[in-house]
């Protein structure tokens, strides 16, 4: 089967902060033509760390589109300076939960939405955490609580809907695997 | 801590045949304002569908975001008419596979990416598939081809980078856990 959607016109519709919208003009195999909204992101990085005593570290904060507080992973996207996604999730990591992790490891890339969205993000391993005596700072624009659970925690969490997101969803089946592999 | 942020004004960016902008002024916990753009959309559901021999059935077709062909769990978005997802679920596998299931069990919902994007979507699975003999036809422009596999299959389309949104790849890990759970 021939799957090609040619680019026919490309049109910026929003330059914004965060979000930058283009709209294409597309040729289907076909011979039609059809209209893709395009949403182009930075991409970013994500990570499941844990601590010594086999606990989690998520993040409170609230989330504007859904107009209330979301428990996650820590994540954060990338900076134009960013030369690597490894160097950003120790900088995030640290930033956001004041913890540095002896080891790290890159489990998987992921779009979260490849239908109009061309955001891609990698999860990282990280554990071992130890505090850090002198932490970067948070930016004093955000607002985030370090919430330090163990799994059957996290499950209540889910059940009432404060943890919710895809990767962080996708975490807790990850650790769920971990605990299986660990007893088998 | 307090969290909430007060929409101070709300301004509709681009209203199109998929995507919704808006940019909010929002009053932060701290007493500064600043800026979020939200896109907004109408939801959508996915589903693990598993024929009785026990394989999976994928759907393989151009993202134009990441311009290239992605194998993906078979989803849709929720239409204007859509009474409950399961019905769309329904639909969707339908018209993309041609499968219909027996059984159906509502597994998850979760938001792709809730710092900037309203979208929510219930994962479903769906077991004990059976062919329709005169499907619901899919839509002329679209373009889609079935991909059924096994676990290892998958993993190999894993590997080569085809599969990598994230409802998949978290299908891959519930399909993991299943495994386990059956040997177990």
């Amino acid at each position: 089967m021939e799957f090609e959607e040619k680019t026919l016109s490309t049109e910026t519709i929003f330059d914004g902060v965060l979000v930058h919208l283009e709209r294409e003009e597309v040729l289907l195999p076909n011979g039609k033509t059809s209209i893709r909204e395009i949403i182009r992101h930075p991409g970013a990085v994500a990570m499941i760390p844990f601590t010594k005593e086999g606990k989690m570290v998520l993040v409170r904060q609230f989330r504007k589109p859904l107009n209330r507080t979301v428990i996650e992973i820590p994540a954060g996207k990338l900076e134009k300076n960013d030369l690597e996604p490894l160097e950003a999730a120790k900088r995030e990591l640290e930033e956001e939960t004041h913890y540095a992790a002896r080891n790290w490891s890159e489990l998987e890339t992921m779009y979260p939405s490849p239908a109009y969205l061309d955001e891609k993000f990698t999860i990282f391993l990280a554990e071992g955490l130890e505090k850090v005596a002198d932490p970067l700072p948070q930016d004093e624009d955000e607002f985030v609580e370090v919430v330090e659970c163990t799994y059957e925690e996290a499950l209540k969490l889910k059940a009432s809907g404060e943890i919710c997101d895809a990767k962080t969803l996708y975490a807790l089946l990850y650790w769920k695997l971990r605990l299986l592999e660990k007893e088998a």
